[in-house]
């Protein structure tokens, strides 16, 4: 069994603890049982290896013996080969869990992050486009709503596209964009009671804080 | 050996045609040789059946014997483990495409398509968020840009990631957003090329026009 190591930054500001990327692999090991240490690189000056690891001079990357994984979608799939307290080992219910992790991913977070970042701009000029990308959200959630009514987790068991969902929707949550969809939001709520996220999220805070 | 049905729309108007996102499916479809079926629903009337294929009322979906698959992202790797014309078989080859696959749909399309919803709405208005997304794209071309002036695909042999990046870049080709970006828009050039391309888009304008 090769040493999993979760690179991330040393510091990040106040604003984004707590929603730091690296938050869905720790959350994932921890749900996994995965035994795995903590790796920094700097926040502020980027180098050539980090670039290595992730090309957009991001965070997460995972290194599992040889190989170097970035895009936390890419390793919460690569966690999920690994346990299937992260993913059912049958093909359909493999399948389930890619189309909802790609949902989270390319569906809802390509509004949701966007949409944020006007919010987080403090930015209340409506244009058209603004309308364009309020509606594109505004789609996702309500498409989401009745599912999210109907069922505990997306994909049958708990699995590595609840991570992903909850991550992205949690971070509407913090922008008070779920408050006209309780059903996204008891979601938010019923996956960050977990205890694996209540200590991913905890670790994460206890790191940053310790570089301030 | 099961039959591989692709569900598209019966018609779209013009202007998304040669974009619509079945083309990654058709493109995936041809690279491999795998013999498919197109089925066609309706645009303009969007029932539960389809709801239930495609949670948030869009296309594509492949059926794949009794397993139904949404989410372009998804439908590309489940391609993928089925011919390694369209993702390695070793263990770093695979990682490699799965993390350049996450990179093109959550890095690089979160901003891209946002950004082409305002170009595509006339907005000119530069406001605090329109500059942070304007800046998030550039960022994110200003990475690839000096990547793919290095390489001819993202991760050693054409793959699903390169269907998914140049399908995602050329939409902001479409929008003039390559200009100072050339290697990124020779990559496009490249991948486009390709006969599978030629082909899959010619079937898919073919597929439109035949509902006017």
């Amino acid at each position: 069994m090769t040493d999993l190591i979760l690179t991330t930054f040393d510091w990040v500001p106040e604003m984004p603890r707590g929603y730091v990327r690296d938050i869905r692999v720790r959350w994932a090991l921890e749900e996994a049982g995965l035994p795995y240490r903590v790796n920094s690189v700097p926040f502020r000056t980027r180098d050539a290896e980090h670039f290595a690891h992730q090309p957009f001079g991001q965070v997460p990357w995972l290194t599992d013996g040889d190989i170097s994984i970035f895009e936390s979608g890419a390793i919460l799939l690569h966690l999920g080969s690994r346990s299937n307290a992260l993913m059912p080992t049958d093909p359909r219910g493999r399948s389930e869990v890619m189309e909802w992790l790609f949902a989270a991913l390319n569906s809802v977070e390509m509004a949701s992050l966007p949409w944020s970042l006007f919010v987080f701009s403090g930015d209340t000029t409506e244009t058209p486009g603004r309308e364009h990308l309020n509606a594109f959200l505004k789609a996702r959630l309500g498409h989401m709503e009745p599912i999210l009514a109907e069922r505990q987790w997306l994909a049958g068991p708990f699995s590595v596209a609840d991570i992903a969902m909850a991550d992205v929707l949690r971070l509407v949550d913090r922008f008070d964009g779920l408050a006209t969809h309780p059903a996204c939001r008891d979601y938010v709520a019923r996956a960050t009671a977990r205890p694996s996220f209540v200590k991913a999220r905890a670790d994460q805070m206890t790191h940053f804080a310790a570089a301030d």
